[in-house]
């Protein structure tokens, strides 16, 4: 059985931070449109820190949300962060592998797939496999990113270079930090119908401090930034090279500078006559 | 006085339907929201063959337009299209150099610049100076695109780097394909003020034909496909290896593949006490 790959990012507290904030900054954009009705049976996979749940609870308090992950420790900081930001939250919470969920067939009306995909390394089988715990008719939606579509002012190749080790490091760890154009055929592969997806796109300049602070800053550089040690361990960088490239990420996030990424979202639909 | 830079695409007859093609396919996502109230100057700098005036025209169909032109055979196309598509347009026409312009200070109520400032050596001056035509608390309106912002599925390094080839010829015009992403700081630093930068994002895939052939193909590969010639004299590209490039393009357009691309629309005003 295929098993989650190496998680790039890591578990430390600044990370499960890094992704709170992320999550906070990014829930309009994301997940505004994602509202599931009253009494409908919603599953996230890959919850991990429950950054996205306790945007999920907030926009479907009447949904009963069962969210499962794949490591222990970020479930009790999901708990602890449901119980401190949403008390009354009907979410119930497994460890679980995503490809031997304990859950019978059809057993969820929706399905939440949000930054999970981009770190397993058979991600085609994944959507296939969670196919069998969704209702016929029953949706899923999934969010990923992808690093390709990061561009910037004022331009760097040292910048440019420092991004490329975060991809070829999640890579290596079995996952694909470039999976967001790949959502459509993904999907369509897997056996799900009624494709859509769509750009979600994250432009920041001076005239939006807050997007510069929170997205350019404290989500993007953030999460490169703290791959250092893994890029130079594997030899993927020089100590100069990756400082000079951080900074010119940071230069991006000052006056003058500009920063584009785009995520991408996904809905599709389990056809009513569905091969297993 | 700077002049405009060599214009990359050429001036034949196909790149005039080229062009014509691609302004109608995108006019829903670049220009459905700009609209001048009946009785407003508008001038548009750099219409070419009219491919943008015939969509200004049909969305105000009240305001005086002005357009200009460096190129008298591009303004003839830009009348003939006119006559055929909206005989009855106010439309007035002139052939001048949009650093030496014939009108008086303060002479238009809003300024549409599309597709013009990524062929100039100078554009900050270009927006300084138009400044000048433009009275006091009215609008100017610009639209690049950036090539930058182009990653696609199936990925492909001889696809990057036909696009690579096209930047490469712009700027050895003297222009800048990666312009998009400089909007915000050209403006305000050419003394605009309210800025207001927002990507406009194509994404094609197959559950999109429409914009799969009418942006993947017909506009954007096309316009790569385009300057084969330039690049192969230029000692740019091997002939094998461009056309690997190309055909990697045209499979993006297959099924299962995916395309994006990213122009930036930005919106500014002229201060009441501008300097000149």
């Amino acid at each position: 059985m295929t098993k989650a790959a190496g998680y790039v990012h890591g578990y430390s507290r600044h990370e499960a931070r890094r992704l709170g904030d992320q999550a906070d900054i990014l829930a309009d954009l994301l997940h505004a449109d994602t509202v599931y009705p009253a009494g409908s049976r919603v599953l996230e996979i890959g919850c991990g820190v429950g950054a996205q749940t306790v945007h999920l609870v907030a926009a479907s308090p009447g949904a009963h949300i069962v969210a499962v992950d794949i490591s222990g420790d970020s479930l009790a900081q999901a708990r602890a962060r449901m119980t401190a930001q949403a008390p009354g939250a009907m979410v119930t919470w497994h460890r679980a592998d995503l490809f031997d969920l304990p859950f019978a067939d059809g057993a969820f009306d929706h399905l939440f797939v949000c930054f999970v995909l981009e770190h397993l390394p058979d991600p085609a089988s994944a959507l296939a496999r969670l196919r069998r715990v969704l209702r016929p008719g029953g949706t899923v939606t999934v969010i990923e990113g992808d690093h390709g579509s990061a561009f910037f002012h004022p331009d760097s190749a040292p910048a440019r270079a420092a991004i490329s080790c975060l991809v070829r490091l999640q890579s290596a760890a079995g996952g694909d930090a470039l999976i967001g154009r790949k959502l459509q055929p993904l999907l369509t592969a897997a056996g799900y119908r009624d494709v859509v997806v769509r750009p979600r796109t994250v432009y920041a300049d001076e005239t939006r401090p807050t997007v510069v602070g929170g997205f350019t800053r404290i989500t993007f550089t953030a999460m490169v930034e703290a791959v250092r040690n893994a890029a130079l361990a594997a030899g993927l960088a020089t100590p100069a090279g990756w400082d000079r490239g951080i900074a010119d990420l940071h230069r991006t996030a000052g006056d003058g500078g500009t920063f584009h990424y785009t995520f991408f979202k996904a809905l599709a639909v389990k056809p009513s006559r569905a091969s297993p």
